[in-house]
């Protein structure tokens, strides 16, 4: 009998050793982030899946009762493969609900094979190349200093979005490495630890680099400390399933979110508006927007919006009454789940 | 005497034969698409740099008179390093304004070298072996076909916002190619170009082909037949250069736009709707909304709005109440041009 034999399954985005992953197993349930601590492998079977897209596809052919997908990182921004799926143009998850949110702390590692040629970390010797002096300083100074020389790295791989939020970094250590964007952290150091010659390295996770045995090179290298991705867990019912449970402290309670996304009639670009009025006639604050082209005609936009409002616990009706009218102004409207928020 | 003694200078994102430089060079004259004959050579040199970033910075230091970003795509959204530049987090660019708009449509090729062991395009031949069949039928269909056999590609290079806009056509017939994402669709075809083995293949424009003298194995593998980029022009001056004049025609003349960025005070979150009531109230159409994190604090937005009106021809006023007052309500608000629109 395998796991999923007995318990409901969560997917999240793989390979092994993601960052989705990390939600689960890489903080220990002592950490004081409920939102950490949401799936108990008591409870939960956790299945890897490849893409942002198969944890849609798990989750919407109910092979998943549930599913997670990052939304959008402090540092970077949104995860438009994410908010493309959301958008469902075509109508492929048309059962999808958000059924809440979590938090996770991203802290990235450079990961490859120690310089056998050199023991001092570039940076504190003479022969680092792409080492700031006091005649060139760099402009945005990085947190974290190499543990390891870097002279000998001449390939550096990590997603895009892994990219992104190291800048600093990179412009400093390791300028003249060339860079290769791959699907994934981890693929990334799947592609150092095959790499024999030894001069190529990842941005990557610490459980990456367990997982793959690479030498951690740098540690904490994000241009800042409070790097967060929020993640989104998804479902086909409007609420969470009852009788398996997320580990969720009532106590913990800080707020309730919604999101809506809508396109606006072609005919009449003055709606954006009316309907963002919507929001501040009910007093409903808007904690985000984004858009995304509708592929319905160039440059028209599915607008996504989440506000402070539950529409099932809605107790003087404003989400109920914003929404309605919404409905009435906009060409496409989907509620797309209401959800507790959690310290 | 170099060209750019005698002529003002518009930098533009190389290298050479990119999407960005085809504004001039790709498109004759006598197509009737004004916008795209906005910089005639014979009034301006035209410069190209390696990255947006370098654009910003050839127009912020007067290197350059103007110079031209991409903003969003029609297909793929909004190209989020021209927004990270307007936000000026940094105030790196605090004298760019924006002085214009244009319009490019865009058309994919797939650039590579002949399959030498085969003449029949997959997708014809029984070899193809991610060719569809009636028994297993692609849903989403492309709208071309392989013009050669693609047997042979293994690698396929791109930008990933080219390979976002050829998603049919790649799970279609280039189904089990190694994707390897590159900083510009020239970038591509340059490293497919190099690339001996001939097993290689690159998302790039017919102006790439020519100039690497690569095959086309395939021509429009655009998802979309409306595949549109949108430029903006920027420059120092809220106004553009009166004495070298853009090939505009005011009888082509269509109406205004104006952009804005601003945040919201962290601990009022109702001040978002607030503010985007402001162009309500003033009767302002909004055009398009974007954010991008602040770095101010986690999850805390700068907000891009457009708008149709201009700032400088404002005869009734309300673009500059809708100003005025925004820029009481917001926390860090600019207003980074207004520019008229063609047809």
């Amino acid at each position: 009998m395998s796991p999923s034999d007995r318990k409901p399954i969560a997917a999240y985005l793989g390979p092994t050793a993601s960052y989705s992953q990390q939600v689960w197993i890489l903080y220990p349930a002592s950490k004081p982030v409920a939102a950490l601590q949401a799936f108990s492998e008591d409870v939960w079977y956790l299945k890897p899946v490849t893409t942002i897209d198969d944890v849609c596809d798990e989750t919407q052919d109910k092979h998943a009762l549930l599913g997670v997908v990052p939304i959008e990182n402090s540092t970077n921004g949104s995860v438009v493969f994410t908010l493309d799926d959301l958008a469902d143009r075509d109508g492929r998850y048309k059962d999808i609900y958000v059924n809440g949110e979590v938090y996770v702390d991203v802290h990235h590692q450079l990961l490859g094979h120690k310089n056998a040629n050199a023991t001092r970390p570039s940076g504190q010797g003479a022969s680092g190349a792409s080492t700031p002096t006091a005649a060139d300083p760099t402009p945005s100074k990085p947190k974290s200093k190499p543990l390891e020389n870097l002279d000998h790295i001449k390939k550096l791989y990590s997603h895009p979005q892994a990219f992104g939020q190291c800048t600093k970094f990179i412009s400093t250590y390791l300028k003249n490495a060339e860079k290769f964007e791959v699907s994934s952290t981890s693929k990334a150091a799947e592609l150092v630890a095959a790499d024999t010659s030894g001069t190529s390295a990842a941005i990557s996770s610490k459980l990456a680099g367990d997982f793959y045995t690479l030498d951690t090179l740098a540690a904490s290298i994000e241009d800042r400390d409070d790097n967060t991705t929020r993640f989104l867990v998804i479902g086909t019912q409007p609420t969470l399933p009852v009788d398996y449970p997320l580990r969720q402290d009532p106590a913990q309670r800080t707020g309730t979110k919604s999101l809506v996304t809508f396109t606006v009639p072609h005919k009449c670009p003055g709606a954006l508006a009316d309907i963002l009025g919507c929001f501040r006639e009910f007093q409903l604050d808007l904690t985000s927007i984004n858009s995304r082209p509708s592929l319905l005609g160039p440059f028209q936009y599915i607008i996504f919006v989440e506000f402070e409002g539950h529409r099932l616990d809605d107790t003087d009706g404003r989400v109920k009454s914003a929404l309605e009218k919404i409905a009435t102004m906009a060409q496409k409207f989907r509620w797309l789940g209401s959800w507790y928020t959690y310290r």
